[in-house]
């Protein structure tokens, strides 16, 4: 009987350790590993759609800092025009959309009749991303997917009438990236959040995620509007802890640091930044988004000089990923379901980079010797095994890294010839080849390899 | 410490008494009196107002039985087109509106620009209703006032962008008639309806239902779809004992007896027949409903033939209320919100005719003598204290009411010359008086005012 | 050779003569006997239907006497508000349509989707009419026929895509009733019109009324907007020239006197008169025209208030046969092509009372010396043969009649009892029968037949 | 009296030179010299802009050579599908619009609330063109400014309720750039049209041209449409000597040769070839256009494989320049008034390349002993004065030129070093400048400046 009972006890520990492996406390959640397959992605692809896209206008500039580029945000500048530049929201629907058009109407002209997923998941995957990000609902709460939670205010009830998120989902799954999702906690006009937040977070949010999950098995979850917030009233611990034990995508999931007003840069899989404005960390993954514009949704009030060259794109994305980071770049697609040519030109561009030069990004990591390495702002390095990796923005006739002495083999990717190398005062000097149109390996970016350095 | 002890008890059997007048039993909730308002009021007006009221369109025939005559069924055909003539609707809406446009997106469409509730007030005063049931919210689900449960499913939140139950309530109020709500316990395609009956009751249904109450302070409520479930799933006996127990409505709210698959004829301050299909009682106060039509809401595809003429609808008038039920009479307002010209006539052709007979009607009782005192399936009595009225749908040439003799006075309603009368073998026979069209007191139904004969 | 030659003068003068009977001079064209049918008819429906319906509004009186109660004038309200009244239309178009809306914009939702034609000729038909106008072109220039001249700017190019003014041709003509249009001359904003009204005139207006004269062939035409220019201008000798020579309709066609600001009940098959506003003529046909309402065009602003009673019509239309005149009823369809039931009503109630009465009506005659008959106002008369008509607008209790003595016959229409008369002091006495609802033979006006008295 | 008669003879003479300098005479209307600004500017931007860019749809490929690509050719299409691929346009149109939406009705979508017309010259002129041509009015017949002969269906009165053409007219003339327009001789639905063309000439076309040349004095007319008749029938010979006769443009204006099925490479200031189908000329100014894309008028369904690169529209203008002729590159905005980015960034890379370029480009010539000078098809020729340019599609390591020998000066536009050269058998070799990223005068293509060698 003994034998019997300690079997037993050894079987429900043995359960206990499979069904809760992770409890609903930041220790325990933060001693999960981060899934390999992130911190090697380094290039993702975020999609700003939603209801946003039908209007898809905001201020020609975001200079104030204050997001007023930001089309996604016109409903709460509709509501809550708070600055002058704020106010020109109201004057645009007016003038556009008249004194009887509200938001919510713009449902029935979100109709993505164009939306075709394959084709999108065939230029995120020509672009080099190695995952996407749809927003699955924003701050307006309108879901792209069939949400009982959101009755009649998601794209399958309502305007397009289809499972936006599903198909693009399976679409890109097929292409062998990661899908991911974003989700805003908060929803800004959603009166039962605004009257009871608690009844709010039971019955909708939590609700929502875990449909999300179930239904659709994404590697990634990034949540937003989580600022309004303690990660308490959110109840995030606890949906940590069911996500990460024993659901079907408990192995792989990857979450961002957006949990409630005292998580962000604390916990998560991964930190988060935007536009490039810091909270970056040298031990813990991390993630930069922006949009190629100023705008995350469509924003039809940008033109050419509002949108970053490829050549800067490419340089973002060095940036970030030399420090450790993973670069996620949004896109806005348009209402019908298209994705603009423009931004189809910056993603195969960057594509193109990536063709030849990812070996320099993919699954490679920060070089913590940078810092002393060169004082040259346009250098950056990544490193991978033994070997360095010196990206450089500018072209480099002549680059100096200190630290650095005898190489087995030094190569420009992409480039057959013979680079020239000489080692001075502790430096390795290396010498851009010539070259001409036809023989330069790429644009916007150069890479040397290093092998056998580190 | 012992006589405070006791005044204690008191005070809380006091407040019990008062708390909890009503326990959420059938036995104590039937023992509760209808308020005697709505047995006097005899006649009110139904309003069917909803989503339904843009694509307004039935198929021409109700006399199928299954309601396909019925515009407000709408949404239902579409999705479910089980008869043959149920097809029509979809052949209709794909005719009309393409592919691409579902019931949702008419929304949009439903705008009520030209709603002035006090107009409709005067009209509905003018008919000589007492009461006006709106519906709220319909099989639909989209909620005429702004529901936190419906966000995005309301009349504020999209199409009219307005309180259409508030504003509606305020004028009728104003007016000195009753307001009451029609509403929906079920909704055809809700999700959280179909997929977990119990959440949706807890945090959908009842909250939906406590706020119209405290909100809007209505005297009626007129529930619905309550066919699907029992009592018991609707919860309905807690929310009834809620309802009069301590609410600011309690004193005068009636209630119908729609409340469980097991509730109808049985429970409830009236029972509810719909176009003279039955269902009356001979002692419990009940109430027959039906359209100007043959479509509660708005149906574009009746023509005059499908109207009732004024005759029939005092006709109809007469028969209930002679039989001790209250008539409601349903308008069907069109999207922007006006009532259809040809219905403005009807009520005020009833209202013509109560301003010279509705003493014969208002706060009249059923004559349960009536059928043995004529043969004539045109004449019909009421009677109030010790008078009787003898009302004829046809003109009465010469009526003979057996078991009647010695009135005290017998008159013509709204006729000034003296009528004749002889009494033989245990009747009265009362002649009708020679008029013209100038003398002629009301069209319709004329009645006979008998006094001290009960 | 000369036989030949005088045979062939003798086809020439033939020829001549069936060639141009008439010539373009006044004084010719008058000289045309007015196609008996139109004398008979005595009671014609008019139809106001183009882009006006879409907007269907006006103000809600039209006691200005500028009209601005005709929702068919909204585009030139809206463009030229003089009036104070006549701004309400700016501010109601700003305020439902919003800034970017022009009247232009309204064909879009002109869609005449359940337009019936077969049902519209059933109703005319069934009103006891005998003739209907339809507005082939309103003063919008937008035309409800494939117009050439109006391309793009017709009920086939634009809105509803189909032949309305064919269509209804079709349905009115195979119920046996005479066909016509209404037709304006000027344009209020066709920039050909406004820079050069003789190019207007010879390559718009002019082809397009003989499109539709050759086109459907209708028995009359109703020009309207003449009063802009003369009929020198409009060239409108010329054309009638061309209507009533050989022609296939020029034995039937019946025109009116609107064909420039020179013609009004001076030159035309018959002369007109609007809302009871005069220009009767005791020897030339004329006719009366009016709405059951304030407006032509339907208008959504108007109530049962608005609109005229049965009584009240068919009053009018006694008075205007009375004194030689035809009746022109106008209804206004809605934008999606029916007939508001309350017309339906009127025009059935009119049916119903033609039934009976139409004796007293088609065919019948003016009685010259009514005036001196009687002095009751709500008498009328009309004749045919040796027969005497007296039409009662309200029940006649006794009714003298000056100068008419020793009928052969007296009978109410309808009614199948005796009628009492006696004679005094030169004149003729008659009683009303006594009659109960049952006997009445009608509503709104009853009518005494006097045999072999003239 | 003779003197008198003489010097009248003379006057009138002189009076006749001035009012006629031309004839309605192919000979003489040829003989006016092309004005020198055209063969000067080499480089305009062809706009095609209507009701087609609100669906804005065309099929994937125009390979099938019948222009199954060409967006502005959807009505047609949906009208007239003559091949498999045209029924695409039908099977587009009522899967995405249903059934009951024809293409007028898209009058009502075309906004252009975002157009402005300064932003737009801007890019023009950032471009390096010279002058501009938008599509007053394309083959539907649809105006873009207020014609009085297409009333109603045009961009003031139906629509955006503006003067597009006017406003673009004003802010291209302001930037310095030549004004000019396209016009559709035929509509494909007029009826006028299709009925009686000489009508249709006569009242609409002929009218509508003068309209716009005297209105907007454009500096260009383009003409198309024209194959479906003879320049007899169109009237062309009339129109030009009136338009080539003192008229306020007569100076300046640039006329195409589309005057009728007999008139291609015939007649008119230069001629014309679409998208490189040949159809050039040695002697005579011509002029090739075609989109970025293989569209004109918007097209929603490319990509960006369906656009060209910069470099090869940079390839395209060189062929065309160093063949004598001008290339005209054409946009297509879309229905709410913008320019794609995408065409944005196309049209700055050219402006950038013409920078450094231009001097090789405008008011040069075609070198007549190009083809003997050189066997690479990537390099091209174009010559000012006595200097010849070089101009290398690849990056030219080493070029041979043969018959040029000892120039005074040997430059690469852009590039401020030496250039290195040497001389063999009756040919220079050119060699290129070795050239970094930072150093690279220009992307696409480079230029060779040989001073005094011709």
């Amino acid at each position: 009987m003994k034998k019997i009972s300690l079997i037993l006890v050894f079987l429900l520990i043995c359960i206990f350790h499979v069904q809760a492996q992770y409890l609903a406390e930041w220790k325990s959640l933060d001693a999960r590993q981060t899934p390999a397959w992130f911190r090697d992605a380094k290039f993702g692809i975020f999609v700003h759609w939603g209801l946003y896209s039908v209007p898809s206008w905001a201020t020609k500039s975001n200079a104030d800092g204050f997001g007023s580029g930001y089309s996604e945000w016109y409903w709460q500048r509709l509501m809550e025009p708070k600055l002058k530049i704020h106010k020109e929201f109201v004057a645009f629907q007016e003038k556009v959309y008249g004194p009887n058009f509200k938001y919510q109407d713009f449902a029935g002209q979100f109709k993505a009749e164009l939306f075709n997923p394959d084709d999108w998941a065939d230029l995120f995957q020509e672009s080099g991303a190695k995952y996407v990000v749809l927003t699955s609902k924003h701050h307006e709460g309108y879901a792209l997917w069939p949400s009982a939670e959101s009755w009649n205010w998601n794209s399958t009830d309502v305007g397009p009438h289809r499972d936006l998120a599903g198909d693009l989902t399976k679409s890109v799954k097929e292409k062998g990236l990661h899908m991911g999702f974003y989700y805003s906690l908060y929803e800004w006009f959603n009166p039962t959040y605004k009257s009871d937040v608690n009844k709010y977070v039971d019955e909708h949010m939590i609700p929502q995620m875990k449909d999300l999950v179930t239904r659709y098995k994404p590697d990634l979850l990034w949540t937003d509007g989580e600022w309004d917030q303690s990660s308490e009233t959110w109840k995030s611990k606890e949906f940590l802890a069911w996500l990460f034990n024993n659901q079907s995508v408990s192995k792989n999931i990857v979450v961002n640091d957006r949990w409630g007003n005292d998580t962000k840069g604390k916990h998560g899989s991964f930190y988060t930044s935007e536009y490039g404005q810091g909270t970056v960390s040298d031990s813990h993954p991390w993630e930069e988004c922006r949009g190629i514009g100023e705008s995350f949704g469509y924003n039809r009030n940008e033109n050419l000089e509002d949108y970053m060259s490829s050549d800067k794109l490419v340089h973002s994305l060095i940036r970030v990923v030399s420090k450790g980071g993973n670069f996620l770049l949004n896109i806005g697609p348009t209402a019908d379901g298209r994705i603009p040519v423009i931004m189809q030109q910056r993603l195969k561009d960057l594509g193109k980079w990536m063709q030849v030069n990812g070996e320099a990004i993919y699954s490679s990591e920060r070089w913590s010797s940078a810092n002393k390495a060169t004082t040259d702002s346009s250098v950056y390095y990544t490193k991978k095994g033994k070997d360095l990796y010196v990206i450089c923005s500018e072209w480099p006739e002549q680059i100096a890294v200190k630290g650095i002495l005898n190489p087995k083999r030094v190569t420009m990717l992409g480039y057959k010839g013979v680079i020239k190398t000489s080692q001075s005062k502790g430096k390795i000097i290396i010498s851009a080849p010539i070259v001409t149109p036809k023989t330069m390996p790429c644009n916007s970016a150069w890479v040397f390899k290093l092998e056998g350095v580190l």
